[in-house]
Parts: structure tokens; C-alpha cells; sequence
């Protein structure tokens, strides 16, 4: 697969009103954002949105169009509120009956007399959707054009989504290098905006933490290029010393 | 302040890109779900966005006419990547200059010789916005119309909103009740559909869960109506008991 110099995006729906509701912490947006960038993919927007079928509607279709893939997480199971499936194929007019590869492997996945009415929803899926194959719980997730449905549960997830790989064509892998200094923001905004000048085609960022009683700023450069990289980092570790500011880490 | 019946929704806008590469886990979306929820506005929409003038002109233009409450986080510190504050005056059409008020407090704030360029920045705030104070480091956000522009780092954020909650009119508290069963969705499906068709009001979610090498599910009912949560209740736990499925807790 070639791996060419084009930006490749993608866009990350979260289903789910366990959420926007604050109960669950999601931790798939970190995840996803990460699998993504290891394949030269960089997350270009991330909604949460309700399990509600007009809002996923809506949003699948707008995002669909400005996103080369749109990664979707929730709502695949087999209780009334999961609504994904329906949903998705109603973005795409597609209908949404069982779906005979993944009614097979859902027969085949339970014992005898437990394929009940609650699991046969999950074979419900677009009509030419190609399916996620699950290898920790047997439902499968789903592809259709450039949506990638997942269920919600993160362990699931992160099990399905290594069989996706080469369904992604991505860019080149966006490389980072993080230098943390024990300063504040203020004291390194005017040289840090000077190098971002001069590096219009780096994404410089500037995040102060507060780390086991010591207050500090990581700086992180991120581009395709690592020489650009290196060279960035450079002058950015040069003004550090001469500001006589102690570097903490740096990778 | 009267609490009204009306449901009152706000939009939650993450900007950051640390977010969006993985590097940083957000946690400030359910810190303000819940604190919003206590308020009686429930979020309906969350959005993740890019460190980038147009994204975040476009995303405010759209969902500040699609909220009753807009908050964004992130951004307001004093480094070339803080762009929300100019950002949201453009999105309101409003010039950003040094805001007087927050002026004379950051020059307060600072020891003599301190308030240098980086800080001054921080004052540069939307004309006409009100100030939300900041009790843990000096550099307050900003109110403009519907629209809340706070800071991302989570414990400031949270020293910040304390001094909000009179500037917000929500409705009835929504209050919920989660029963956790020792069971798999799908045998629980069914009844949990026919119970969600008699109580159309109702916000009945299903969340499978992995804990202490035990499976379960969480059941959680959520409304307005204590009393409608209750009846609701009693016909989920009537039906757990028929089907001799294990209660493991239940708030």
C-alpha cells in the first residue's frame, strides 16, 4: 500500500448517552486517536452524540462527506438502545435486514437454543455492509463506504480493530517529540511563537501540567518530517538554555 | 430562580489538539456533564475540535444557535496555540483588545516585572464578554452571550465553575437510578424493550460490564420524575427476579 505525502483524516463518533451524561469515562477516543496516527491518520474531529437516531443520521452524513473515514463507537448491541445499525443505514438508504454472514457466525458463535431474539438484532446490519470480525464476543462490527462501526465496549474494540488494518490507506505516520521543561507558559510563549514562525509547516503545542508537585510546560512538535523535527527541537532546547530553564524529560 | 420544566441542553466544545492526538485523555467532558446535570441542562452534544481559527469559528456559529449553553475548554493560556478567545470574538463578530477588567486583575495578579507579554495576551479577551473568575491562578475565562470559554486544565476549570452555577437557568434536575444485574444484555433485551415502550419518557440505557471477572449489565433509568423512576424500577427488577437473574447492587 502506498503510503503517500496526502494528509488522510478521519473524524471519531461516540455513541452514547452513558457519556454525554457523564456516568462512563470514555477512554476510545485516545485510543482510536492513536491506532489512527500510527497508520499516518490524523483525528480531525471527534463528536459525542446521543443514541438517537435523527442526531446519528445527521451526523453520519455530514461527517461522511468531510472525512476520508469516519470511525463510529456504540449502540451495536443487542438491547433497543442500540440503534446504530439502523441508523447508519438509514444515512445511507441502505436496508437493514439480517445480514447472512453475520447471522452464520452469531448461530455459530452460541450453543444451541441460546441464538435468542436479543442476539439476532446484532445480525441486523446495512444491507453490503462488509463486516468487523470480533474475536472476543462473536458480533461483529461493520464497514460501510467510509464508516467503520465498533461496539463501545473498549476491550472489544481494541480487539477488532487490529484484523482493520489494511483496509486503511493512511499518509505518513505524524511523528512527535516531546521536550517538558520546568518553567511556566509565559515565560517561553514569545521564542516558542518565534520557532513556530519560522516552522509554519509544524504543529507546535504548549501544554503546562502539574506533575507530582512541580509545575511544567511540555512542549510537542509534531510533523511528518523528522528532520524537520529535529531541527525545530533544536532551537527550541537553544532558547531553553539560555533562558537557564531546566529540562525535565524529553523523548 | 424558577426551575422550569423546559429541558435545557448545552454543547460541550473541546478544543485541542492533544486531545484529538491521544496524547492527553480528556476528563473535563464528564466533570462538566455531571456538574451540568446537577444544574438540570443535559448535555446533547459534545465536540472535540482542532487548535485552528476556522474550526472553531464554524463549530461556535453552528451550536451556539443550537444550545441553550455553549462550553468550550481550553486554549486561553498565553501561547501561540491559545487562539479561542480570538476566535470566538470572530465568531461573534466582535473585536478582541485588551479587556480592562481582566487586565487589572492579571497585573494584580503578577509581582511587579512579571506581567510580561505571555500574560498580557491572557487579557486579550472578546469585547463585551463578562469575566468567570479564576481563584486558582489569576487568569480568568470569559462569558460571551451563551457561549463559556473556559481553560483545559482540569483542575482549574473545576476552581473555575463554582462561580457559575448563578449565571445558569436549567430545568428539573434529571435524576437516575442504576440497577446492575449479574446477566448478558441479550437475556434481558426483550423485557427491557417492553418496559422502555410503557414509559415513552423515560431514558432506559443498557451497558454491558466486565468487572472482577464478573460479567453484568447495568441497567439505568433516567428522568426528571422521581415517582416515574420508580415505577419504571419496579417493573425492571419484577422481570430480573422472574428470570432468577442475581441483583448485584442497585443506587
Amino acid at each position: 500500500m502506498k503510503k503517500g505525502n496526502k494528509k488522510v483524516n478521519a473524524a471519531i463518533i461516540i455513541i452514547g448517552n452513558e457519556i454525554l451524561s457523564g456516568r462512563t469515562q470514555d477512554i476510545n477516543v485516545s485510543f482510536l486517536a492513536k491506532w489512527l496516527n500510527d497508520l499516518g491518520v490524523r483525528v480531525g474531529e471527534v463528536r459525542i452524540i446521543e443514541d438517537n437516531e435523527e442526531s446519528i443520521i445527521n451526523t453520519i452524513k455530514e461527517v461522511k462527506n468531510s472525512f476520508e473515514y469516519v470511525f463510529t463507537t456504540g449502540g451495536i448491541g443487542p438491547t433497543h438502545d442500540d440503534i446504530t445499525s439502523k441508523s447508519i443505514a438509514k444515512a445511507f438508504n441502505l436496508s437493514c435486514g439480517y445480514h447472512k454472514e453475520a447471522y452464520d457466525i452469531l448461530e455459530k458463535y452460541y450453543k444451541p437454543g441460546e441464538f435468542n431474539e436479543g442476539r439476532k438484532k446484532m445480525a441486523k446490519i446495512p444491507d453490503q455492509a462488509e463486516l468487523i470480525y470480533n474475536p472476543s464476543s462473536g458480533a461483529p462490527g461493520f464497514i460501510v463506504k467510509n464508516v467503520f462501526c465498533l461496539p463501545g465496549v473498549p476491550s472489544i474494540l481494541k480487539s477488532m480493530v487490529e484484523g482493520l488494518k489494511n483496509k486503511i490507506i493512511g499518509g505518513k505516520k505524524i511523528l512527535s517529540k516531546t521536550i517538558s521543561v520546568n518553567t511556566v507558559e509565559s515565560k517561553i510563549a514569545k521564542s516558542l511563537e518565534d520557532v513556530q514562525n519560522k516552522f509554519k509547516d509544524i504543529e507546535i503545542g504548549s501544554y503546562p501540567f502539574f506533575r507530582l508537585g512541580k509545575i511544567g510546560v511540555s512542549i510537542v512538535i509534531r510533523s511528518t518530517e523528522k528532520n524537520q523535527i529535529d531541527d525545530c527541537s533544536k532551537q527550541i532546547v537553544s532558547f531553553i538554555h539560555k533562558k537557564k530553564i531546566q529540562i525535565m524529560d524529553s523523548d
